[in-house]
Protein backbone atom coordinates (compact mmCIF):
# COMPACT_ATOMS: atom_id res chain seq x y z
CA UNK A 1 0.00 0.00 0.00
CA UNK A 2 1.49 3.36 -1.12
CA UNK A 3 1.47 5.83 1.77
CA UNK A 4 3.44 8.65 -0.05
CA UNK A 5 2.94 10.85 3.18
CA UNK A 6 5.40 13.45 2.08
CA UNK A 7 3.43 14.37 -0.49
CA UNK A 8 0.93 16.16 1.77
CA UNK A 9 2.09 19.72 2.54
CA UNK A 10 2.29 19.82 6.63
CA UNK A 11 0.64 22.88 8.05
CA UNK A 12 -0.10 25.10 10.59
CA UNK A 13 -3.37 25.85 12.95
CA UNK A 14 -5.72 27.80 9.99
CA UNK A 15 -5.79 30.60 9.11
CA UNK A 16 -2.86 30.44 6.04
CA UNK A 17 -2.87 31.42 2.54
CA UNK A 18 -3.12 28.92 -0.11
CA UNK A 19 -2.52 29.90 -4.25
CA UNK A 20 -4.24 27.16 -5.98
CA UNK A 21 -2.63 26.98 -9.47
CA UNK A 22 -4.24 24.53 -12.23
CA UNK A 23 -2.73 24.56 -16.16
CA UNK A 24 -2.76 22.32 -18.76
CA UNK A 25 0.71 21.63 -19.60
CA UNK A 26 1.78 21.70 -23.42
CA UNK A 27 2.95 18.75 -25.42
CA UNK A 28 6.70 18.21 -25.17
CA UNK A 29 9.13 18.61 -22.13
CA UNK A 30 10.59 22.45 -23.53
CA UNK A 31 12.94 22.49 -20.23
CA UNK A 32 9.87 21.99 -18.00
CA UNK A 33 10.67 19.61 -15.02
CA UNK A 34 14.13 21.09 -14.20
CA UNK A 35 12.40 24.52 -14.13
CA UNK A 36 9.46 23.34 -11.88
CA UNK A 37 12.31 21.64 -9.41
CA UNK A 38 14.13 24.55 -8.94
CA UNK A 39 11.16 26.64 -8.65
CA UNK A 40 10.07 24.61 -5.99
CA UNK A 41 13.44 24.42 -4.24
CA UNK A 42 13.25 28.30 -4.31
CA UNK A 43 9.90 28.49 -3.14
CA UNK A 44 10.60 26.29 -0.20
CA UNK A 45 13.25 29.11 0.97
CA UNK A 46 10.96 32.17 0.78
CA UNK A 47 10.19 33.61 4.23
CA UNK A 48 5.84 32.09 4.98
CA UNK A 49 6.72 29.75 2.47
CA UNK A 50 4.71 26.45 4.47
CA UNK A 51 4.36 23.89 2.13
CA UNK A 52 3.42 22.93 -0.89
CA UNK A 53 1.16 20.01 -3.03
CA UNK A 54 1.22 19.01 -6.80
CA UNK A 55 -0.21 16.32 -8.55
CA UNK A 56 -0.85 15.96 -12.88
CA UNK A 57 -2.44 13.69 -14.64
CA UNK A 58 -1.26 11.40 -17.47
CA UNK A 59 -3.46 13.96 -20.08
CA UNK A 60 -1.05 16.67 -18.24
CA UNK A 61 -3.92 18.46 -16.06
CA UNK A 62 -2.40 19.51 -12.83
CA UNK A 63 -3.07 21.58 -9.90
CA UNK A 64 -0.26 22.64 -7.30
CA UNK A 65 -1.11 24.21 -4.31
CA UNK A 66 1.38 26.11 -2.15
CA UNK A 67 0.96 27.22 1.20
CA UNK A 68 1.96 30.76 2.42
CA UNK A 69 1.70 32.77 6.00
CA UNK A 70 0.56 35.74 4.25
CA UNK A 71 -0.67 36.86 1.49
CA UNK A 72 2.36 39.59 1.53
CA UNK A 73 4.95 36.58 1.35
CA UNK A 74 2.37 35.34 -1.59
CA UNK A 75 3.12 39.10 -3.46
CA UNK A 76 7.28 38.44 -2.43
CA UNK A 77 6.94 35.45 -4.32
CA UNK A 78 5.26 36.35 -7.31
CA UNK A 79 7.70 39.43 -7.27
CA UNK A 80 10.78 37.12 -6.79
CA UNK A 81 13.11 37.71 -9.36
CA UNK A 82 14.03 34.15 -10.07
CA UNK A 83 11.02 33.50 -10.41
CA UNK A 84 10.09 35.64 -13.16
CA UNK A 85 11.49 33.77 -16.32
CA UNK A 86 9.60 30.69 -15.45
CA UNK A 87 5.83 32.37 -14.88
CA UNK A 88 7.15 34.51 -18.76
CA UNK A 89 8.12 30.65 -20.16
CA UNK A 90 4.90 29.04 -18.37
CA UNK A 91 2.56 31.55 -20.06
CA UNK A 92 4.51 30.91 -23.45
CA UNK A 93 5.71 28.18 -23.28
CA UNK A 94 4.30 25.32 -20.63
CA UNK A 95 0.90 25.97 -20.11
CA UNK A 96 -2.22 26.11 -22.83
CA UNK A 97 -4.33 27.41 -20.27
CA UNK A 98 -3.75 28.31 -16.44
CA UNK A 99 -5.59 29.62 -13.72
CA UNK A 100 -4.07 30.83 -9.97
CA UNK A 101 -6.25 31.18 -6.83
CA UNK A 102 -5.57 33.36 -4.22
CA UNK A 103 -7.89 31.83 -0.76
CA UNK A 104 -7.48 32.08 2.47
CA UNK A 105 -7.41 29.02 4.21
CA UNK A 106 -10.21 29.02 7.10
CA UNK A 107 -10.50 25.14 8.25
CA UNK A 108 -8.45 21.90 7.80
CA UNK A 109 -8.79 18.65 8.91
CA UNK A 110 -7.64 15.04 7.45
CA UNK A 111 -5.63 11.94 8.34
CA UNK A 112 -1.81 12.28 7.29
CA UNK A 113 0.28 9.36 8.76
CA UNK A 114 3.59 11.18 9.58
CA UNK B 1 -1.47 20.37 -28.43
CA UNK B 2 -4.22 19.69 -25.84
CA UNK B 3 -6.14 22.19 -24.93
CA UNK B 4 -8.59 20.22 -22.38
CA UNK B 5 -10.29 23.43 -21.35
CA UNK B 6 -12.97 21.59 -19.65
CA UNK B 7 -11.14 20.52 -16.85
CA UNK B 8 -10.71 23.73 -15.46
CA UNK B 9 -13.56 25.42 -13.28
CA UNK B 10 -15.58 28.29 -14.73
CA UNK B 11 -15.44 30.52 -11.69
CA UNK B 12 -17.20 34.02 -11.24
CA UNK B 13 -15.79 37.21 -10.15
CA UNK B 14 -14.51 36.34 -6.41
CA UNK B 15 -14.78 36.26 -3.44
CA UNK B 16 -16.27 32.38 -3.46
CA UNK B 17 -15.26 29.36 -1.59
CA UNK B 18 -12.98 26.31 -2.13
CA UNK B 19 -12.68 22.51 -1.12
CA UNK B 20 -9.01 21.86 -1.39
CA UNK B 21 -9.09 18.35 -0.97
CA UNK B 22 -5.92 16.25 -1.69
CA UNK B 23 -5.54 12.76 -1.23
CA UNK B 24 -3.40 9.32 -1.44
CA UNK B 25 -5.10 6.33 -3.02
CA UNK B 26 -5.20 2.85 -1.52
CA UNK B 27 -3.81 0.23 -3.98
CA UNK B 28 -6.71 -1.08 -6.06
CA UNK B 29 -10.16 0.07 -7.46
CA UNK B 30 -12.75 -1.24 -4.73
CA UNK B 31 -15.73 0.66 -6.67
CA UNK B 32 -13.97 3.83 -6.64
CA UNK B 33 -14.36 5.33 -9.73
CA UNK B 34 -18.10 4.19 -9.74
CA UNK B 35 -18.73 6.21 -7.01
CA UNK B 36 -16.47 8.76 -7.63
CA UNK B 37 -17.93 9.98 -11.10
CA UNK B 38 -21.57 9.33 -9.15
CA UNK B 39 -20.37 12.10 -6.10
CA UNK B 40 -19.50 14.48 -8.99
CA UNK B 41 -22.38 14.06 -10.45
CA UNK B 42 -24.48 14.89 -7.44
CA UNK B 43 -22.51 17.57 -6.47
CA UNK B 44 -23.24 19.45 -9.74
CA UNK B 45 -26.48 19.56 -8.78
CA UNK B 46 -26.13 20.96 -5.44
CA UNK B 47 -27.45 24.77 -4.69
CA UNK B 48 -23.96 27.10 -4.93
CA UNK B 49 -21.67 25.02 -6.69
CA UNK B 50 -19.88 27.10 -8.84
CA UNK B 51 -17.21 24.25 -10.26
CA UNK B 52 -14.63 21.45 -10.35
CA UNK B 53 -10.99 20.77 -10.99
CA UNK B 54 -9.59 17.52 -10.30
CA UNK B 55 -5.89 15.57 -11.44
CA UNK B 56 -4.48 12.21 -10.14
CA UNK B 57 -0.67 11.17 -10.59
CA UNK B 58 0.09 7.86 -11.47
CA UNK B 59 0.98 7.30 -7.90
CA UNK B 60 -2.47 7.36 -6.59
CA UNK B 61 -1.61 11.19 -5.18
CA UNK B 62 -4.84 13.33 -6.33
CA UNK B 63 -6.11 16.65 -6.02
CA UNK B 64 -9.75 18.14 -6.30
CA UNK B 65 -10.62 21.26 -5.56
CA UNK B 66 -14.38 22.07 -5.54
CA UNK B 67 -15.85 25.98 -5.64
CA UNK B 68 -18.77 27.04 -3.85
CA UNK B 69 -20.70 30.57 -3.32
CA UNK B 70 -20.71 30.43 0.04
CA UNK B 71 -19.57 28.06 3.33
CA UNK B 72 -23.43 27.26 3.98
CA UNK B 73 -23.43 25.66 0.42
CA UNK B 74 -20.57 23.31 1.43
CA UNK B 75 -21.70 22.44 4.86
CA UNK B 76 -24.95 21.30 3.16
CA UNK B 77 -22.87 19.21 0.22
CA UNK B 78 -21.03 17.69 3.55
CA UNK B 79 -23.78 16.65 5.54
CA UNK B 80 -25.59 15.36 2.43
CA UNK B 81 -27.17 11.94 2.87
CA UNK B 82 -26.23 10.36 -0.51
CA UNK B 83 -22.49 12.14 0.41
CA UNK B 84 -22.58 10.32 3.56
CA UNK B 85 -21.60 6.77 2.56
CA UNK B 86 -18.52 7.82 0.36
CA UNK B 87 -16.98 9.97 2.72
CA UNK B 88 -17.11 6.97 4.93
CA UNK B 89 -15.45 4.39 2.13
CA UNK B 90 -12.95 7.40 1.62
CA UNK B 91 -11.93 7.07 5.63
CA UNK B 92 -12.14 3.12 5.12
CA UNK B 93 -11.22 1.92 1.95
CA UNK B 94 -9.55 4.48 -0.59
CA UNK B 95 -7.50 6.83 1.10
CA UNK B 96 -4.62 6.03 2.62
CA UNK B 97 -4.13 10.01 3.95
CA UNK B 98 -6.18 12.76 3.06
CA UNK B 99 -6.45 16.40 3.95
CA UNK B 100 -9.43 18.62 3.29
CA UNK B 101 -9.29 22.58 3.48
CA UNK B 102 -11.81 25.08 3.12
CA UNK B 103 -10.58 28.50 2.03
CA UNK B 104 -12.24 31.88 0.87
CA UNK B 105 -10.79 32.75 -2.92
CA UNK B 106 -9.87 36.73 -2.86
CA UNK B 107 -8.65 37.03 -6.00
CA UNK B 108 -8.46 34.58 -9.64
CA UNK B 109 -6.50 35.33 -12.58
CA UNK B 110 -5.10 33.19 -15.64
CA UNK B 111 -5.39 32.19 -18.98
CA UNK B 112 -8.36 29.85 -20.53
CA UNK B 113 -9.74 29.31 -23.83
CA UNK B 114 -13.48 28.55 -23.85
Amino acid sequence: MPTNSDRFAKTPEPPYYAVIFSAQRTEGEHGYGQMAARMTELAVKQPGFLGIESTRDAEGFGITVSYWSSEDAIAAWKQHLDHKPAQEAGKKVWYVDYQLRVAKVERAYGKVKS
